[in-house]
């Protein structure tokens, strides 16, 4: 699953790939037939396993086949029916509805997404303490409006990176959670199987806690912007980064530059660049989601639902490709404090100003609270770093 | 402050309005002062109450006068310093920064117009919870892609649309904070006034709790995304309310329908309408909150903090106006069972489907789970209804 | 109609304001009725002139009674009728629909504003052909990915964004037309007062003429699109000066900077930080016009249209003020070849190595084609200032 | 190239996929090459043939190698210098950047893309006039807000409709153009090289036109919103069908219905379904381009122009895809006049209102001008269909 035209896709692997998506789809379908069977729905002997019925040699034609009803359940249920054999065949799908199987598959998709997001968060939370701790008493210029403002250190701003990185992985604690409701969400078909509403109750808790999710579906916006809250984070510290390579600042440098087609000088801030990409990709995707939230109707959507999921697996890979960039740009990123320092000292002494206007002592408390501040946000890390 | 051209917007009055906006500015650069009083930065005589020294009559002037900077902070400011005399005005302001005073200022104004959406919230949580109790065995067809699928209640119809206003209401808790930092947020301003870096600290504790606002300032995307979240859940429930209020279909109608510029005979559901519009407007507003957050830079970005302000207000006073109409819709909404089970019986046997499968017996158990999805929606109502 | 959130917007003026709104609704009405007496339809004594029959001062009225039938023409026409006095009250809006009137008064604020950014687009124009013409012999260093390229001139630079400017005008060429089709956009109310398809054609067509409106809508998205090339063409030239304004870079400045609140030594590029604030919030309400098309049902939709009006005038605002202070920026732009000389120079060699690579002589034809382009770039140009 | 979570994807087949995306990359490159020996700049024997230097099978190995670059040109020149031999791989992408490249490769696909969108839209257009022509006179009622309005013909619809799609067809009518500019867009490069700006010039030239490409790119929106202002267009259509398509209305209907998973009765509009679904995706997409565009800066920027290539894309495979879908919507289209006739009859008298108030006489010329509205668009048609 090659990606020419979103360079870096490939550090996303497997994740959300037709081959995932589709492995979870048969995951859901066999994670009910299980619980079909053990709470004696189903006769022991339909408790085929499902998986490997179907796979990546399928995807074509099961894609193409999708059309007809509008989604891939409903050609991947008859082939599963088709390959589970007698009694299995009966029993697969049995009380279930399209809906069911996909949001449950594309939680899956994305908690896998999510767990690959954290590993990376944890990399650019321990770069970012330390960066904040070593940089501490680190002066530079601080900017506002594109000027010199008032003196500040590189501590205090790869501290505000790092708080604005952990407000965002606080945004991703949304629980991917399992849709088991039938036809239309009341469970109808299930109770009907199992005799009871109960009984429908913990079929749909059964076939949860085997995937491993939660029972109560959040709204999909949640999760998607806690994605993009991710990718604003990175942005910030990629627009910083960016500006800082320029060669007339030169206050940082990425580790390894990229190179040109042309010229043979150039060292790109290509990871930062690329982040800077999924900055500018992510919102717009958000608003479709939240879009697709508002425009729904009845008890399953025409076309609402339908745009969530490829909606979602393209946020979903920009975010985990962009969160793996940021990891190594900060765990690699080169700071020069000599440039920095120099870049204060050019800026001197306009860039004293408002503290003379305090205290007529530029070289008094400039850093302000800056170890207060870089100390509650190292305070923050711990809690995520262990 | 009319609106010809969001018909409803009155009833957001002075939320989020010029006038409210230039009080919260006034407000912050009070309790700033008083904190400096209080904690004997500055002298007791300069102490002077500024509240009523900018009002209404200066917003032209104020307004055309952010454009030389690039926001209305510096000429208040300019103001305030002139009206209120010596040595209140050596004072004003001291150790703040535009930004610090104009994100409080939105800060308080977010704080107002997220207390009146819990007050329509309430309203309509309420107005939900009731209808899923009494029409816990209406009967009506459930909808998939606009095709009768299987028969649902209306009960539980209701409580999956007060299960979404529960999320969303949820994701409205966002505490709103002050930002007291300084030129560049390192509260070096304060620590030199302060003469300590706890000084500085202790000065911004005591103006943000003066204002009742926390001390954290989360990223802005975080309320943005939360009221985007209500105006999905209302336009979901205005789009199945304009659905069923089709002649053709007549299961709900709203209390009263809007007349026409020329079509005496014409009842239209407007309610809906305008929050269906509002549902529409909201996402890309959201968007461009998340655009900005990830096209920030350096300790104050060059445009893309600029941006927020407006968009918030617009954003909010759509979101506050969408509340009070759903809350009114739903409070009024007319059901009308007679209608819901003759389509219901024309929709059979085929709508019936799906259970014969099961059972054989299309009057069997088809209302599913449904009790237990209203009682557990019933359940987190009775949370907010306390 | 102060804007406090939005400096600079006072340079729009009255434009799209809701004073203006509601005189090109009455202006609409007005022609109607004459088309209607000049035709024959209603009496000569019906043909009274509304203009004035409804002001600023109803505006807070109808806005808050707009709410009950979700749009400001219905109360409108009975305040128009309830004023018009006998026998025009029989006749004011006699055949049209709500969404004639309003559609065809938002026309004519687009006009309005259109011609607004021509004026301000030929300034551009010329200080962009001026800067062109200039610095055609004025070396800089080129920037690609951050990094020095290869030599440039300003020239070309400047060149680049007068094409950008150009192709932006050019998107603005969408005749602002007439809506006359009665309740559902087929003449029939007009058809029956005039007694014929032909008579309906011709009393739209005289009203439209009379507003001087083309006669075939467009889609609202074609200005819609219009206005937000126009802001990205902005907003790059706003990026780049921005940049070229730090202080590390110095080679361009606005001719007044921007002061501080709290930085006396401060000099902000503020134009340049609106202008970009602008091109933030552009795109996504340019998207909500295009999702409102996309959502359009029926013979008129039941809150895609809404939700058209507001996010136009929006637009249109954010468009103007922007225009202004673009052709403000250009006007007045600074440019510090010495700066750029110094940049240059200090990114050699390896800014060379591109040419070095084809001719071994790195004071070689560098300057490429830039002639060619600023000539033809120039030539478009032309076109424009006449 | 499966996509198995946007059903009917495949119609697209390998438009804009990334072998193509590569054949385009090679064709260009392969331009060049001819274009440096035709005119004398590299020697006859470097005019090899490099289509086929690389195909499908280097896919993974270039797009991985993108990333440290942050293009796929960068890898794939080195890959073609390498197998090209010599002496052609000194010659190889000489003068060009990688920028050209790919961009000229990008509208290369656009216009595969596009060219496939104009037959489709043939294909829509003869149906959307067939179904106007025939339905003149065919009765039905008009709606607006959901309600019953007016009595409207079926006819007019459908050149409703029809006008629609006109609009967005002449929106497709932007001239993909190739981009020959070296590093800096100056063509510094081609003029060393050719030894002159006139023979640079003339360079560009030559290869835009092998390529069949116009020589002066436009804004990258402006196709992008063309393409969205297909998805508009159509998005309008299918909302109408899909409200048509319920069984309580009854109307219209898809040729084939979709099935259910689970519910063996339904039969779903799913190609209005999956049309709808791309209309709520690409106003998003839209907008990205926009974003990008108002985000450049420098004479490459940094990420604005990175973020392009996979949203047109996307966006252009979902317009086709569209397009196909609603070509053999309108194409199968089944009209029901039974049912349009007794829906208007079951809204008498009401829907007669607005009439009456005009004639006295709700059988009069309640068509209105319909016959010459639909003779407009049967005329604008005309032009297309040839």
């Amino acid at each position: 699953m090659s990606d020419l035209l979103w360079p870096g896709d490939h550090r996303c692997g497997e994740l959300f790939s037709d081959a995932a998506v589709l492995a979870a789809l048969v995951g859901v379908e066999s994670a009910w037939l299980r619980a079909l069977v053990r709470h004696g729905v189903a006769p022991a002997e339909a408790g085929t396993d499902l998986a490997g019925r179907a796979g990546p040699e399928d995807l074509d034609r099961l894609a193409a086949a999708a059309e007809s009803g509008g989604n891939p359940v409903i050609p991947l249920v008859a082939l599963l029916r088709e390959r589970a054999g007698t009694p299995a065949a009966d029993w697969v799908h049995k009380g279930l509805t399209s809906q069911d199987v996909l949001d449950t598959a594309l939680a899956m998709c994305l908690r896998d997404a999510v767990a690959r997001l954290r590993v990376d968060i944890v990399v650019q939370v321990r770069a970012l303490a330390r960066l904040a701790g070593e940089h501490r008493g680190t002066p530079m210029a601080g900017r506002t409006l594109t000027q010199h403002a008032v003196p500040i250190t590189f501590g205090v701003k790869a501290a505000g990176w790092l708080d604005d990185v952990l407000d965002a992985y606080d945004r991703l604690d949304v629980p991917p959670a399992a849709r088991f409701g039938g036809a239309a969400g009341t469970l109808a078909g299930p109770a009907a199987l199992a005799g009871s509403a109960r009984g429908a109750l913990a079929l749909a808790a059964a076939a949860a806690d085997e995937l491993g999710l939660d029972h109560r579906p959040r709204p999909v916006t949640a999760i998607g912007d806690g994605l993009v809250a991710c990718t604003d984070a990175w942005g910030r510290i990629a627009n910083d980064v960016l500006l800082a390579s320029r060669p007339e600042i030169g206050e940082l440098s990425e580790e390894h530059g990229g190179g040109s087609s042309t010229m043979p000088q150039k060292r790109n801030p290509v990871l930062s660049v690329l982040i800077r990409r999924a900055a500018l990709a992510a919102p717009p995707l958000g608003a479709t989601l939240h879009a697709a939230a508002a425009a729904r109707v009845d008890e399953r959507p025409d076309g609402a639902w339908h745009v969530e999921w490829a909606t979602l697996r393209t946020l979903a890979r920009r975010a985990v490709t962009a969160g793996a960039q940021a990891a190594d740009l900060l765990a690699g990123l080169r700071v020069h404090p000599d440039r920095m320092a120099a870049t204060l000292a050019a800026a001197r002494p306009g860039i004293d100003a408002e503290q003379r206007g305090f205290t007529g002592d530029a070289d008094g408390p400039y850093r302000g609270a800056t170890d207060a501040i870089i100390d509650a946000a190292l305070q923050r890390a711990a809690g995520v770093l262990g």
